[in-house]
């Protein structure tokens, strides 16, 4: 029960994220307050933070908060949110900060955001990655707001973010409304399409290869060791080597493969279409996912059709092309996903920070990886790079990696086994780097059916044939 | 001017799809009425339509129909059409019937169809296909609506409308409200990805085959005549043998391979994805455009990164496997987009009718080809196949070309062409027909980072690993 005016901060919904962060703000000496629709949240908020104020409604919750107040909400995104934001913003003051932790679409964030100003009301849409545990022990946060309300919450935040190696906090202002959470959407599309890689990696040297579940540990493990360290790969290495408790048999074996999806990836390929830049593996990723919910389709699929081609002999450098497609594929897609966020910068004027970006990705959240560093490194020398695959340093890792991505998805595509993202990733780098591509194919066609025009290649403008047809 | 209540349709908006449909309405006998805000376009119109009725205003046109009054809406898709509808729905009468034969979205069509209930008139979202030609000569006409107010315009649609080779008028009745913007709308998505297909294999030919112009259009009009027949097939032999006015050089030569897109690609991919239902092949193809649209970005990158390696020796069958890889490729593209329907019509009880849509592909619209002859058969034997693959006579097309297709694509990668149109379907009948597939990998991961839980493959229901991590 709340006594007085003496938190630092309220967290509106206690679910496992809210009550973690919560948790983790106390760590770091903050006053917190909680409140949650649910008695029972609220008695979980009450034990993981003993020195906590568990308030019973909002409006406790908001006369328990210092001035000027800060609140965090973290309930689903959509409806919620704004249903939430109708009750408090007539209830706040001039100057108090509103903060949405939720994955909330960045178009709803920039038009809350909005509304909040109206308000007198700073509101702050907040990325936040590493899951559970990085709630509790140090996510990475991107925010977006006025520099006014950011810079209020900002050393609470700072204290609570996950630390980069060189000891930086994983937190930072990106931009405006709705570039915090523009990045984390994009952060969420390059997670899916770095876990498709490494699912297709694993799957190539299990049934191709004909890999054992330690030898396959073992190979993630030593590709976790060099240039393809990042967090997915290390707990991929974990997976692999850990026993089902009920049937003793590697526990990838009794998992259904039959993958599920919440909505930040499919806004992320959506959104990437929206501005006109490709981000073709991301998608490919959650087409793979829908895929594979069609389980009893593919089952049926699988009975009725004539089994894949058998397999040629294998090249010796079998495995470690797979790393290279690994680490290349990874490099096309934070490529895609940068590329989006700066044109999302441009469209709407945030004027981001890309590696300020890079460097709250260093810590914390799913995709930090070996990776982000050579990224921070390259956006630090060259903040306009047009493509992170032009940096020289990375375009190094790309050369050295071609040959073997190609012979490993031409391995795949010889065999019958699909490899969606590894060669979608592999046509983005061939197509970048192609100065002429068929493009001028579709442009004829288009003019000729729909009389859309098209430009000429010796001079600017559009013209239009008639066809004669 | 319009004197008494003579018209039996009035087009509002006369822009070259409007006026193209009202001639062609005329034509076939009907007493046509039209109106624009543009004074030039009305008297194009009248030009056009010499024994048409050339209104001022919508009020003008409204007076001048025979009740129940037919009103068909030929303007740009969005707040156009909303703007419109409010205008005339209080001018309206029980049992009028309003078109929308514009690109909506149908979940603006469904909208607007409850609104037109409201006021007891029939809303009628109507996709229409077959560009400028299409519309003047005969379109594919697809309608969403019910089925009073359809049945009311039937005879003027049918009349207008393309002929299957059959005679079979190419228009249906595809379901309630949305449901023909929905269809027209993953009919542009197939035909997006059957453009990017057919632009792969004519690069491919040419720069890694070394086709001549004259040899290429030589190959695509022997395609044409053969189980690849196809409008778009057609078009595209037509234009490898048009030489530029200007110059004399093959036309392709001297067009822009920069591609530019709409709106309706992208859609379909959003709402495959929103499905759940994959459809990544017409994803690849709207990114494909995307990529193709950084032309300065690529010319620079084609000048620092070294070329793609050279193409070892190509296999005899070069020619033949590309020809494999664009009918198979095609086929799964069709079978995408079926699915898409199919969930869609789930999704919002609309009972499409499956093989009422491939009747209507027939003939008229951009993506009539052969293979959706094969397809009406196929539907026709089993309504509820669950993929088109799936058929008998489909499957068989698919064995029959899946060798060369492999063969195309592994040679496109190892020579660093890109094809991702081509490799995102192998990747989608690989994957389509794999008992077992990569996605326990990432069920794995979901819950090691994110306690998202998992199904086992022994036992229903959702569980969740301690990963002792």
């Amino acid at each position: 029960m709340a006594q007085g005016t003496i938190a630092d901060i309220g967290v509106i919904g206690l679910g496992v994220m809210g009550r973690n962060l919560a948790a983790n703000l106390a760590d770091h000496g903050a006053m917190v307050a909680g409140t949650d629709l649910d008695a029972g949240r609220r008695a979980a908020f009450a034990a993981a933070v003993p020195n906590g104020v568990a308030c019973e409604t909002a409006e406790e919750l908001l006369a328990a908060l210092k001035a000027p107040r800060v609140v965090l909400i973290m309930v689903p995104a959509g409806p919620a949110v704004d249903a939430l934001l109708a009750a408090l913003l007539p209830r706040l003051s001039d100057g108090d900060v509103l903060i949405d932790g939720g994955n909330s679409h960045y178009q709803d964030t920039r038009r809350r955001a909005a509304l909040a100003a109206e308000a007198g009301v700073h509101f702050v849409g907040l990325g936040v990655s590493g899951g559970e545990e990085g709630a509790r022990r140090g996510p990475a946060l991107m925010a977006g707001g006025t520099a006014d309300g950011i810079g209020r919450v900002a050393p609470l935040l700072q204290a609570i973010a996950a630390r980069a190696a060189d000891g930086t906090p994983c937190f930072a202002r990106v931009g405006p409304d709705g570039a915090g959470h523009f990045v984390k959407m994009i952060h969420n599309g390059i997670e899916y399409a770095d876990m498709q890689l490494i699912a297709e990696g694993y799957h190539l040297l299990r049934h191709l290869g004909g890999f054992s579940y330690d030898r396959l540990a073992e190979t993630f493990a030593a590709w976790n060791g060099g240039e393809l360290a990042s967090y997915l790969m290390e707990i991929t290495a974990d997976i692999l080597r850990t026993p089902d408790p009920e049937t003793g048999a590697p526990i990838l074996e009794v998992i259904q493969d039959a993958a599920g999806q919440k909505g930040t990836g499919h806004w992320a390929t959506t959104t990437a279409m929206e501005l006109g830049m490709p981000a073709p593996t991301i998608a490919e990723a959650v087409h793979a996912r829908c895929l594979s919910a069609l389980k009893g389709e593919r089952l049926r699929a699988a009975d009725t059709f004539p089994p894949p081609p058998p397999a040629a002999t294998l090249p010796e450098t079998f495995a470690a092309d797979v790393g290279d497609a690994l680490l290349c594929g990874r490099i096309a897609v934070y490529a895609q996903g940068f590329a989006v966020i700066a044109a999302g910068s441009a469209r709407f004027g945030w004027d981001v920070d890309l590696a300020a970006v890079a460097s709250v990705w260093r810590g914390g959240c799913i995709i930090r990886a070996r990776l982000v560093d050579r990224i921070l490194a390259a956006l630090t020398r060259a903040p306009d790079l047009p493509n992170l695959m032009f940096d020289p340093d990375i375009g190094a890792l790309l050369a050295r990696g071609e040959a073997g991505w190609r012979r490993a998805v031409g391995a795949a595509v010889a065999a019958g086994q699909p490899v969606p993202a590894m060669a979608s990733a592999l046509s983005y780098w061939d197509g970048y780097r192609s100065g002429r591509l068929w493009a001028n194919m579709i442009q004829a066609q288009r003019d000729c059916f729909g009389a859309h025009g098209y430009e000429r290649t010796d001079r600017p403008g559009m013209v239009h044939t008639q066809w004669g047809r």
